[in-house]
């Protein structure tokens, strides 16, 4: 049925979908009644439509300014670099940190192709060379795995003289993790053992 | 964000889909684009207006009879009786039937409050009792669990007298299995199925 492999086949882009599992979700939508689809489709469609990138921290935001990027209490000197989105709810639950981010959306990999143009490094350069007050320190919590370390080298590079101070978090967290399946503790203890680099 | 919230509600509904994978999948659709997106949605769409139920088995078909209860070549006179639309395609796999199917969208389970009447139990009544030339052998390949059991014990009340013979897919050991992992009830079956060699 080319209806069916068609959707089966938009499911297999998902993150981490296999064949399996792709049947069994289009299952589920052959079973579901044509409300839920509809807003399923309503729901997604909202997803794209009302969620954009955060004009100065570029993470997921309803508004061109995210809240923690907004908000006038936090210091604003003090920025944490991290490759995804979802790193950031990870991070605020450890409540260990008052500063704002950046989200770079991905990590230098030379290997894969994704050089420095393909995240939001330009655009890091450019807030902390116009921010006001200047930034003091910039924290790097990108993946610890290669792709993660290369990007924290890189920019370490890149802005040293521009700012007071450029830290790694601290190695408590586990070599070749992934900063979203960590646990809160973990997280907090290297925000805490955070090193110059 | 209550766009995200919403579209991660919807995602809880695909089958075994934790926060975790529902967050991973939102994330995935955020950093889409709007072309991957709307293919998706186009996919899902075709996926419900083109695939309907077969008027004779009622398995997934683009057309009003699907192409196996059209075919004249399948012996019409011995029906398969199988839960999901999934389970046709794995015993076609089989190469060993050339009847035809009877899809019942569901087992029979009280404690779920499931009864005969939320799946296609009284369609297969009044299919065998129309048939032309009549049904010779009902087989029942419900799944060999308890639900999956208690429909096939009501199946068998239902049909008999109606049809020459009703039967039930054998137990044993799957091939490949370990016999020191399979449980007894299982083992117990397949010394009593036991075929000489």
């Amino acid at each position: 049925m080319k209806s069916l492999d068609r959707f089966v086949r938009a499911l297999r882009r998902l993150p981490g979908v296999g064949p399996r599992q792709a049947e069994r979700f289009a299952a589920y939508f052959l079973r579901a009644s044509q409300g839920e689809t509809e807003e399923f489709i309503s729901a997604l469609s909202s997803l794209k439509q009302d969620i954009k990138l955060c004009q100065t921290c570029f993470c997921y935001s309803e508004t061109e300014q995210c809240p923690i990027c907004a908000d006038k209490d936090r210091d604003h000197s003090q920025i944490c670099v991290v490759e995804d989105p979802q790193d950031i709810e990870v991070l605020e639950k450890t409540k260990a940190y008052k500063g704002v981010y950046h989200v770079l959306h991905g990590a230098i990999s030379p290997l894969d192709g994704r050089s420095a143009e393909h995240v939001k490094v330009r655009e890091l350069l450019t807030r902390v060379q116009n921010a006001q007050p200047p930034v003091r320190e910039i924290i790097i919590a990108t993946d610890p795995d290669s792709e993660g370390e290369t990007t924290a080298l890189y920019l370490a590079d890149l802005l040293r003289g521009q700012v007071e101070q450029i830290t790694r978090i601290g190695y408590g967290v586990p070599l070749g993790g992934d900063i979203d399946y960590i646990d809160e503790m973990t997280l907090g203890y290297s925000l805490k053992g955070r090193t110059k680099i």
